[in-house]
């Protein structure tokens, strides 16, 4: 196999969370939406069902359209992918040649290390201050392509518009990419940024807030100059038919996104306040999960092993500064009515 | 802009063939195919409806073993991609650094330009014969990536077996790339081929065979050892839960695409017989469209703009050997009746 390239021999591919293996499973580990996208988006995929012999619209115009309304944004300011996954590798293979540098921040989504040495960049991590802050003074370096998550993954905490300025202004020769897979949650953006900062772009998605985890529409934002010279990098029919009609309408129901955020809210609060009552340490989530940390520092991983005996997944990270932490995704009340029960079982030892 | 790599820069994004302003054309001009796809597909996409706000299997397992069984496969000689583009995309990213040589062949796909200048990598055309045939000698260079679809596009022409071992041979060092995009039409294959030649790779789609262009299912085979590292560069949930279930289901349908490409073989033949009346030459075809070179030279375009007209959509390309050319879908008999009686009057002008 002379013919691959040396920087992908040698790196190790992604691991995502465990997918379970009984269907009836309370899955808590992946920060899913528990509640069912809306009505209208299913009706539109059932008809859009119809004509997926022909090749759909290659630049999902009518989903760009929904993306840009509730922004005010012109059509040329967004663009649409399969998924935040394929924005972001987008943005790694336009920004970064072999040994380019890319700034990341930790704890936080490792799945930007993966897209770095797929391209054989020189992956930088800058460490988050004990409560998940920005630190004091950034590094420029030679970074190309800086990313940080708002609201973080996996602590859940936000970062004022203050500070996102201020990480521009840090790199002002990098594209600085605010990866917001769990704004809405948040209801904050820094898509009204764009206009004042070219360098800065927006990563969203339909998974988390429009409850679209299984179709696979991510969404970008940005200058249109920028925009003209990605949307080279993108495959040409990214979104299929259904992906695009799913989107447009998903999009398009402001009341159901309102309602369904503000039903996480609330039961993110019961959580925290749950959690808490157990001892544990929940940071201020703005997302649809928390990141819980426990004492001694071995009880996290015991709580994830008899979580999962119980059929209740919650996702646990072996890497620094996490190995005390659980993420907990906001289920329904109910299934977080489950998961306390379990936990305050388990806690209360044999 | 100087966060981009200049190669991104400098390139020219894919210019793909034009989509319809009016619902009602005659579309002939994407290899479309005319019937609609399965109602089994159709059914099984129904159903994945339901569980969209759940991730997708990553490795849409089933979907691969429904590729996997005609050839009598194991699951892990089998990927799955967005669309053959993503396929092939793949292959691009894993195996070309910023100027590796990758060798395809000419007049054939474009595409492949478009993904090697988004590597920066060096792109070296060999011309076919007139036949559209390999050339005698074919000269390794430093190749690490070779391209050959089978049938080609858009000559709709057959390599045989022979031929595609004859490549395999010329470039030891390279990964050799069959698309068979169109195979099913053929009814062949160089997959069978795979478990004697390690460095054969065979990318495939359900866009034309399987009247599924708007779902964007591709498929690549090779030998597992290389599938793992290709599997390192692919967007980790790149199908959604609709393409994976409504792709699974079509490929079950072995009756369905028995039927589908006889019916197409039949009326491609009549279709290459009404065209040689009509003074063309047309290239015997394989695949779902033909090519037919007309003359004098500037015939095809004055063709292509007459039936634009009237609103029948075919492809000419602004290219060396074939400005004198239309390539034409195979339509269903009425489509292509509408489109000979077109060109009858357009032929026998004012």
């Amino acid at each position: 196999m002379r013919f691959l390239r040396p920087a992908i021999l040698s790196m190790t591919g992604y691991v995502p969370g465990e997918q379970p293996k009984r269907a009836d499973a309370i899955k808590l580990n992946a920060n899913e939406n528990p509640y069912p996208p809306p009505a209208a988006a299913v009706e539109a995929m059932r008809a859009a069902l119809a004509g997926l012999r022909l090749y759909p619209e290659s630049t999902s115009r009518g989903l760009r359209e929904a993306a840009a309304a509730p922004f005010g944004l012109a059509l040329d300011r967004v663009m649409a992918a399969n998924g935040s996954d394929e924005m972001l590798r987008i943005l790694f293979q336009a920004c970064l040649e072999p040994g380019a540098e890319v700034v990341a921040f930790s704890p936080s989504y490792t799945y930007y290390r993966t897209l770095a040495a797929i391209q054989g960049a020189a992956y930088r991590e800058i460490e988050f201050t004990g409560d998940y802050e920005l630190p004091r003074t950034l590094d420029a370096g030679r970074a190309r392509l800086v990313l940080l998550p708002n609201p973080n993954a996996p602590s859940g905490t936000l970062f004022p518009e203050r500070e996102i300025r201020r990480l521009c202004a840090a790199f002002p020769d990098a594209l600085v990419v605010i990866d917001e897979a769990y704004a809405d949650f948040a209801g904050v953006s820094a898509i009204p940024l764009i206009g004042e900062i070219p360098h800065l772009f927006v990563v969203r998605t339909l998974s988390k807030s429009h409850a679209l985890a299984g179709l696979r529409v991510g969404l970008g934002f940005g200058r249109p100059e920028l925009l003209a010279e990605l949307e080279k990098v993108r495959d040409y029919y990214n979104l299929d038919r259904v992906a695009q009609a799913g989107g447009e309408a998903a999009l398009r129901d402001r009341d159901w996104l309102r309602e369904v955020c503000s039903k996480v809210a609330v039961t993110r609060a019961r959580l925290t306040e749950a959690l808490t009552a157990l001892g544990a340490f929940v940071w201020p989530s703005a997302a649809n999960f928390v990141l819980a940390r426990f004492s001694p520092a071995d009880r996290a991983k015991a709580l994830l092993l008899g979580l999962k005996e119980r059929n209740i997944l919650v996702r646990w990270f072996d890497a620094p500064r996490l190995r005390d932490c659980l993420r907990i995704t906001v289920g329904t009340d109910a299934e977080n009515d489950a998961l306390l029960a379990a936990m305050r079982d388990l806690l209360r030892g044999p």
